[in-house]
């Protein structure tokens, strides 16, 4: 069942906007910004200010516009704060998770329809969705600089030529991206998550740093291997174990990953859809 | 000069909910909910589901629809948390000022002014408003059991009966509740606490601390007073003043406060008033 207005009081965009401010709020989240930690570029403030620049774009997609310029339109209400790139994957992650629950029952399925149904003129706003923030992402394939998504709108050319919809540009870097990895392969983890928080007792918060760890200690985190290496993805996976284990504080595992830069933002970003499926099923705050 | 779209990238209802949301993360503000501190059943996350729920109240007032049911509809959307009251106060001193920020410029006089157009429509609306959430208040005078805001809807007879405007109503309680003194005395505190934020150095969350701090050690806080007694008031006032002097630790202060479940909300609510000036006024978060 998916809850509705009636029963939780808020609009399916309310719910996308409510996950954002939850997910940031979730403390402690070893290596991202959550409410006891912060970096001196990337302040807290600056996330909930995204998150409240986001909604009209969830409220489209919601009310069935096309995936891309909504999303477009979600990335540009979000970057009207001076910390630039806050939340630009989880909203990528929420948006069609949006769209499935404004149009019926929230299920995977539904969810991985949204992205199926994709055109390119969804490929060519989520290219220019760049224009808004810097968004750090892998190298482009050998040969691939026309579609890199840096360039923004200038890729329309080089995009319509080649036909590719947004699920395909998704499709060519779900190995190199775990939100581009969860959109085309059943949005697995987002679904697990939602089910860890809503099993969890306590605060919405806790819970949500609760899953945030089970996951980092079991997936590598992709935003962590763009911007270190492979390396330093697996030793985060490793000593996220260990605090669960009771081996290390998490506390100075946090600690250590602000000191280091090392912030896994695709983790943070599967536990934001976590929340929005969770409270679109009811979970109440 | 009032900012808009076009210089914040956010609406004037978008504007009130950060200042909801930058009030509560602004941290420490002593005996208040904040970023590090929090009630077992008054959280913080409350708070941030609270603020998303106010939005389109303040849209409709932001567009000209009348105080009252505009403030009805923020607080029956504030309302879907498990926590109570979490904005009731501010939510309440923002929508005039969201009223005169939607039609025009923000001063001081326009504020007062949609004060003073207000009806007794907007009174009841006002009063119907006290049927979402328990708000702690004052009793009412001898005699004015009909007038009482607890009777919710029910006082529509009266209310009718005796002609009241919102505006009457404030006025009434002007002397006992620091709201309705901001309301109907020309928003003085109001404008300036945006003045301190805007001077301030630091984040804008440390910045709205420090106006907390200030308002604190100056003025008695009404809803101490009604929940505790004025010489509680008087306490948290003396105290205020010893930590700007450097003798005692805020964080101690704070500590004790929670711990004591002494809670000056009228302060905080003022505070998240002189945000939203801030931001209109073109703040960067």
């Amino acid at each position: 069942m998916t809850a509705n207005l009636e029963n939780t009081g808020r609009t399916t965009a309310q719910n996308a906007q409510l996950a954002l401010l939850l997910e940031v709020s979730s403390t402690p989240k070893p290596g991202n910004v959550d409410r006891e930690r912060e970096y001196p570029e990337l302040r807290f403030e600056q996330f909930l200010a995204g998150a409240v620049g986001t909604h009209a774009g969830f409220a489209a997609v919601a009310d069935g516009d096309p995936l891309g310029p909504a999303f477009e339109r979600a990335i540009a209400g979000m970057s009207h704060q001076t910390g630039g790139n806050t939340q630009f994957g989880a909203t990528l992650l929420l948006t069609p998770l949006v769209a499935a629950a404004g149009g019926g029952e929230l299920r995977p399925d539904r969810a991985s329809a949204a992205v199926e149904e994709t055109t390119v003129d969804d490929a060519v706003a989520f290219y220019r969705a760049f224009e808004y923030v810097d968004v750090a992402v892998p190298e482009p394939p050998e040969g691939m600089d026309a579609l890199d998504v840096r360039r923004g709108g200038d890729a329309e050319p080089a995009l319509r030529e080649s036909g590719l919809t947004l699920e395909d540009v998704m499709s060519r870097s779900a190995d190199r991206d775990g939100i581009a990895a969860e959109l085309t392969g059943g949005f697995g983890w987002t679904f697990e998550l939602a089910r860890v928080i809503e099993r969890g007792e306590g605060s919405v918060t806790d819970r949500a740093a609760a899953a945030y760890l089970a996951l980092l200690s079991r997936e590598l985190d992709t935003f962590v291997v763009t911007n270190h290496d492979r390396e330093t993805a697996y030793e985060v996976r490793r000593r996220a174990n260990e605090v669960l284990d009771g081996e290390e504080s998490v506390y100075r595992f946090a600690e250590d990953l602000v000191d280091r830069g090392i912030n896994p933002g695709t983790t943070a970003d599967i536990v934001a859809g976590g929340l929005f499926v969770a409270l679109e099923r009811g979970l109440e705050v």
